[in-house]
């Protein structure tokens, strides 16, 4: 199936978007399907629900549960972990830099996931973000992304795409107008791009 | 590792519970754990957080990617998925005849479970129930599980016990204190289980 493509839909605040964004290029280099990262912003649609902040936070058991699966499942998976404080973090910074890194996104956002969730580095300070440049060979002046109108409008037309597609949290996978929600949803998501 | 066992925690009404519903025995078999079978009530736990009805119907986009996801999941296992209309269905009195099935529990569980969600039926429906204890070759006369004070107050601790445990869905499964949440996390709550 050449030319199978996956759309990766991101928050960088999501916890369960850190699991996917450090193994999704190597299952899709796998099964031969191109990744589209796609950044965009939970908070519109958490506060369209009635939600102030994250529903982990609105829902404490939920929460609770959520802190406990991510330390069993990255300790399964040999990822740096660690809490970030407080939870989120405002990614809003992070995702306007990301649109304009090109080709490099992918590193970059690696970065950004590993010095947060990794971490627990507050990813909307520019000297966390400029030390993530760096490690993804990109330039410090991409940090002027973040005033930049044509991106700043670009991350909001991608909020307004993610929400017209029916995604309701992070991370989702979307082929063409099929959607998956969480990372243990990636499999079947690219399965279903290129199957079998 | 002899004497290992699970709590498997459904609601009848859960969509995703029925999932497991249907594969938990196999699963749990080959890998010599024993499976306790828990019905509770989810109604309790969303009133606490401020939902009068299931989330699905509170969050429509979240409810639409749970239909789908049912679709494909359901199709990919050959279970037979019709939606139930209204949705949810009260699960109360099927939760009390269950309690009082004795070792037929996962038998007339499944049956509730395939009357609901593979022909759509209102297993609040007394004549549904009966026809679900026949098929687990079970007594008529369970019916009155329905107004007996033990069971009732059974029922109830049950719930209770749920939420002392942190749940806040279904289903849900837990090793003593360990929980996981959700039919894609059976497998990981059975190799908890029962370490290889």
């Amino acid at each position: 199936m050449a030319g199978a493509t996956l759309d990766f839909w991101f928050e960088f605040a999501s916890t369960y978007s850190y699991l996917s964004a450090m193994r999704i290029q190597d299952l899709a280099r796998r099964c031969d399907v191109v990744v589209r990262w796609r950044p965009f912003l939970l908070g519109p649609i958490f506060a369209a629900q009635g939600w102030p902040t994250s529903p982990f936070n609105v829902y404490p058991a939920k929460g609770r549960y959520m802190w406990r699966d991510m330390d069993r499942l990255t300790k399964a998976r040999d990822l740096p972990f660690t809490r970030p404080d407080p939870f989120p973090r405002n990614g809003l910074l992070a995702a306007r830099i990301a649109l304009a890194a090109g080709p490099q996104m992918p590193a970059f956002c690696r970065a950004v996931y590993t010095a947060q969730f990794g971490g627990g580095a507050d990813i909307a300070d520019p000297q966390v973000l400029q030390n993530c440049l760096a490690q993804a060979d990109l330039s410090v002046t991409l940090l002027d992304a973040g005033q930049d109108p044509a991106i700043k409008t670009e991350l909001r037309h991608q909020t307004d795409r993610a929400i017209a597609l029916g995604l309701f949290g992070a991370p989702s996978f979307t082929v063409g107008e099929e959607v998956f929600w969480g990372d243990d949803r990636l499999e079947a998501a690219l399965d279903w791009a290129a199957p079998d």
